[in-house]
């Protein structure tokens, strides 16, 4: 009976945490971490402040935890896009089509939390901004791979894989940006096209193709 | 004599104020709106809250002017840039390396305004996303105008200007947000040099060059 009960009371702990997480991770992905507050979270999570603060200890605790789960369920959407696809430029518009659902089917409110948090972290959050560096990591690392497979496929001509990483990415978070600017995906959209207008022009660029 | 005290006056409240918004600039990019408070500015500028108060009646209005003021610089290194070049595309290559050139040589502290300011009021800041708009408007609209110059010469193929201009921004201003996220200036070089490879693929992609 005291198991149960314990396993009960962990279980709902452990539910409690995530809807915080949940919620935390919405409003700082919309306000940043400055412009949202503990009460904020006890607000949208119906929770008394101290109930929150049984779970994290500071609000900056909370908002790592929180980007975690953000980054995670990109990944998740990229890898599981990926996954499904066999030619490395397959799986490279895979990539960008998750991009273009994106305003169309948000994983969470306030757009990208690797923009964001990278733009609200960067001068300001060193923790944060470890954390985002992570994730960046390994999405640039995600599509240098895939681009090196590319090229040993002879899909693409020799290039610098990070490069082509590095810009592929900068494109797609600009256009990111650019579409919430203007609350009109077509920002994005077109973000989109550079980038895979940018992949055609390459492979046509092959040594041996007229 | 009550004549030249008044203009004395007005020309030391006109510096102050001037004071000011360049002390808000700096604070606001680097730490966003909701991270920066009067006080923070009252504390940089030296000036006790209720003079900063005296030039601007809220925290939002002062937000406006610092951005107004930080958007202004960039557009004047742009536009004197390219108004060093006559040919479209070098034009565009000289843009470019006013971006190129930002780490080493930063206009302000923080990042580019227009990113900052952009992520920090999609969500939470329609008059400061009014103004971000407006500047981004005009970016946008002079990339356009020169790749259509590039277009009619003849050193593009026909294409939409429009959307080459938004993944052209999108690239350098994704850039801008890596470079910063790293603290490495590679991360821009390379989205600088991402645009530059289009825009020379895409010239040499014109109907009738081998």
């Amino acid at each position: 009976m005291a198991r149960a009960r314990t396993a009960r009371t962990f279980t709902k702990g452990t539910r409690t945490r995530q809807r915080i997480v949940e919620q935390a991770a919405a409003l700082f992905n919309t306000r940043g971490v400055a412009g949202a507050s503990i009460a904020d979270v006890s607000l949208a999570t119906g929770l008394e402040k101290g109930g929150v603060y049984n779970h994290f200890e500071t609000k900056e605790a909370l908002a790592l935890a929180a980007f975690d789960y953000a980054a995670k369920l990109i990944r998740e959407a990229i890898e599981g896009a990926v996954e499904g696809e066999v030619r490395p430029l397959d799986k490279l518009e895979a990539m960008i089509g998750v991009y273009r659902r994106l305003p169309g089917k948000p994983f969470i409110a306030g757009g990208c939390p690797l923009l964001n948090a990278a733009v609200d972290a960067d001068d300001t959050n060193p923790p944060l901004r470890a954390r985002v560096r992570r994730a960046m990591d390994r999405w640039r690392g995600l599509v240098a791979g895939i681009v090196r497979d590319a090229v040993a496929a002879g899909d693409l001509p020799p290039l610098d894989a990070d490069a082509l990483a590095d810009g592929t990415i900068a494109t797609l978070e600009g256009g990111v940006m650019l579409g919430k600017l203007y609350g009109n995906p077509i920002h994005l959209e077109r973000a989109a096209d550079h980038v895979t207008s940018h992949l055609r022009l390459l492979a046509r660029s092959r040594p041996g193709v007229a």
